[in-house]
């Protein structure tokens, strides 16, 4: 199942794709008129967990729902969690060949890297990316693969982790080399408004077997830049929450991301940073594509 | 003026402090009770800025309020800001002797630093820290002034920086040495559960008249580990606003904590890392002592 919040009549709303229409079933609506059990907000239906999307096919094949259906091109999308709680948190250099591009073999990490975007990152899907040339000459892209924790937890084991997600969802961690490089911590770097762009939405962890086996590509203005599958992390995802989680409480709603393989515009000689006017497609298998453009 | 947060009768509520008795002025049940305009909690009183500091000032001068003072000891304290909606945004190596004693002159910063602690981090004065002795052995103290922002801005110069500031408080930037440098960005080894306590009240701006020229120390069991200046901080707040801000929107309720000088654990030969049953208190001049205990 695919949940996505979206902006229809100037209000923040969520709700399910239907597959075979490509239609969105508005659940926000659904709750306000007749199910008050249904949550009103995507950050509950994560909080609610497998229960939610029990209850949500359930309804979907008892009940003639059909009022309650927004075509795909009536509604303002919006970033799955548009406002999260706390920053992302971001892996670094979690795949050897993209260590390797931004130094040397000296720079494959032996222990998880995680840095932080600000809430403020967020943005969505098909929105233009600002191109911050005020302040940045290098800025880059980075499609990753997204965790979305469904389940509040501290010292998770590995045998566990993945109980611990409520689905996935795909980001690009666009970044501002020159100042990533310039302030030495990445977070800063990583801050400038809007580069987060994350969705189209979040897919169910039910229907990803293996989050470790995803093919993802990149592309700009159609050409492949990266081109990888997440077999190749160093970090898994369970040993990404499970080392997080040391200490630390995740909680429903955190984002996780799990890291950039190689192909990053900085990665190539001479570098490809990002220009107005730019496309960016992620593919990331079993989940889709977001596509932004850089005003 | 100083505003703070804490539990009563098992609710949350805010107030402010009178400073004569030391009693607080319970402004959540003021509230409730005959004055709506009044914000209910403490994020909506930082939004509204200097605009409430007049009406409380107004309403303490002309209205009878001794029903609604609460006891200092009949309190539970919190955070003042109890739930941060974004990570604390924390200034690394902003003291020159500080950035020598974590390595040599080489480290002493050319441009800002800044990394995060996750909301999770977040405790009061007088809480018990977790010693989290499972995972690290080399817990330290980091004594810091944070700065609270009142306005939402971006782009701002340093000349207007202070007018985006609500006010100021003190942290405890406590930090498991091991896991920071064995995971390269500082975000996991500054992130453990409890590791931020902040309190105890948020003073306004109007009575600190210059926010780096402010004795700040730090004792253990009553030993003076820090003993500084904010007038020795590399990068003043102006300066540490108008960075964060190129490109990042600032807004109120985010906390920056400004970074801590000279004597943490780690700088002492042997090291002096936090025991059980340590009592660390943190002074910062025109704020007051911010004081908790290992667990």
């Amino acid at each position: 199942m695919k949940l996505l919040t979206f902006k229809k009549e100037n209000k923040e709303q969520f709700g399910v794709l239907n597959e075979s229409t490509g239609d969105i079933l508005n659940v926000s609506q659904l709750a306000l008129n007749g199910h008050p059990s249904l949550p009103a907000s995507i950050l509950e239906a994560i909080e609610k967990g497998d229960q939610f999307i029990m209850n949500m096919k359930e309804l979907m094949e008892k009940e003639d729902l059909s009022s309650f259906y927004e075509n795909v091109d009536s509604i303002e999308w919006l970033s799955p969690i548009p406002k999260p709680q706390k920053n992302i948190m971001c892996v670094g250099k979690n795949y050897r060949d993209h260590a390797i591009e931004m130094g040397s073999e000296a720079d494959i990490p032996k222990n998880v890297i995680v840095f932080t975007k600000a809430p403020t990152t967020v943005t969505s899907h098909l929105s233009e990316v600002e191109s911050h040339s005020e302040i940045t000459n290098q800025l880059d892209y980075e499609g990753e693969l997204a965790v979305i924790i469904g389940k509040k937890g501290r010292s998770i084991s590995r045998d566990e982790a993945l109980e611990y997600v409520f689905g996935y969802t795909i980001i690009n961690d666009v970044t501002a080399r020159d100042i990533q490089k310039r302030h030495n911590q990445y977070f800063i770097g990583k801050s400038l408004d809007g580069t987060c762009p994350m969705g189209p939405w979040i897919v169910h962890h039910s229907a990803i077997e293996n989050p470790n086996q995803l093919n993802i590509v990149t592309k700009v203005n159609d050409e492949v830049r990266q081109n990888s599958n997440t077999k190749h992390f160093i970090f898994p995802v369970e040993e990404i929450i499970s080392v997080l989680s040391k200490g630390m409480t995740l909680e429903p709603g955190d984002i996780i991301a799990t890291g950039t393989p190689a192909g990053v515009g900085n990665g190539f000689n001479p570098p490809k940073f990002l220009a107005s006017g730019d496309r960016i497609d992620i593919i990331v298998e079993g989940i889709g594509t977001l596509t932004n453009v850089v005003k």
